[in-house]
């Protein structure tokens, strides 16, 4: 297994707790994002898509954070990263992709490069930006996570692709607020995650491309 | 089951087309968004995301048009919206995804009105916003899908989860493209997933609360 990676990259740093809760070794590629590698053609020929990560498996090259980890869950089912109910696997998918598809799609660096270039976005107005679909999409998931609040994860005692999610977008919250303390239960399962090997050996300062 | 949808929302036309390809009847409440219902105290208590779609079924409510994809497809296997082989099932779930979080989520309503509202964004500048997106976007899908391309729809003969996303967001290009034909693949599979008819009746005219 290969995977395309780049250490600041949140999607990135999902597959990386993902595959250290599953125990798999993975060769590394780095792609330097600020640096634009993914517009590369010859990075563009492996990935049309010119984002990270990337899985290259099996001859396969898999793209998207979530499709990749769905793929390693459905491949390697130990430990499980979805519960067993369906009703169970549907919240801690509703709690992903309210991350994945609501706060870290407006908020990654393309999308703030972007409003640079369309909008003349200064840096502060880049930075209101961010905090605003932080806050937003932070408190929908606190109200959700509180309602269900068990154990020491966002759902029961053992780390799911909810937390997979959660502590990525929690470091990238931290670049701009001072602390989590305006939503406690994702506070308390972000320091819980960081005590779990899996996820303190995957944060951004971790990896062998860290600057 | 009770489905709070609004015709013109691509994320609450995914989960009709899905509901209509199972064959599972809901009674369907509308949230109209553009009167701002999704913001009422009695729906933020329901879903403090403010969004729609929302699935109720046994006392749970389920949010996320992925996350609620997933299990109707988990609790009412067939037919089935994901192929059988866990690699082709990562290639339709990495195109779903590659809509569901790098194009909608940067293009939508919300996120449209906030640049409008932070930096005064005019009706132009917002339209060429997201046609960006719309080309970045379906121009990645568009190599992808030729790389693989086999039968009537996204992969295959069978409509899946990719073919759910697809036809919502080239709805959407189409209110400010002329045509699909930029994109000859994702035009044909279009084409051809208007013709079955759980896609037909699951078109934002064809429900109750069109305006």
């Amino acid at each position: 297994m290969i995977l395309h990676d780049y250490f600041r990259s949140s999607a990135a740093f999902r597959v990386r707790i993902a595959l250290n809760l599953k125990g798999l070794p993975a060769e590394r590629r780095f792609v330097h994002l600020r640096k634009g590698e993914q517009r590369s053609p010859e990075y563009l020929a492996l990935n049309p898509q010119g984002l990270v990560p990337m899985l290259t498996v099996g001859g396969e090259s898999i793209t998207q954070s979530l499709a990749i980890i769905e793929y390693l869950d459905e491949t390697h089912p130990e430990p499980p990263l979805l519960p067993a109910s369906p009703a169970d696997r549907a919240f801690v998918r509703s709690i992903a992709l309210a991350i994945a598809c609501d706060i870290h799609p407006v908020d990654n660096l393309r999308v703030l490069l972007h409003l640079r270039d369309a909008f003349g976005a200064t840096q502060e107005a880049r930075d209101e930006w961010f905090r605003h679909w932080i806050r937003e999409g932070f408190g929908a998931i606190e109200s959700q996570l509180a309602a269900r609040a068990s154990g020491r994860y966002c759902l029961g005692d053992s780390p799911t692709l909810a937390d997979i999610c959660l502590v990525p977008q929690a470091f990238n919250a931290l670049r701009l607020e001072k602390d989590l303390s305006a939503w406690p239960r994702i506070a308390a399962v972000h320091a819980a995650c960081l005590e779990h090997p899996a996820f303190a050996a995957a944060v951004p300062a971790a990896q062998p491309d860290a600057e």
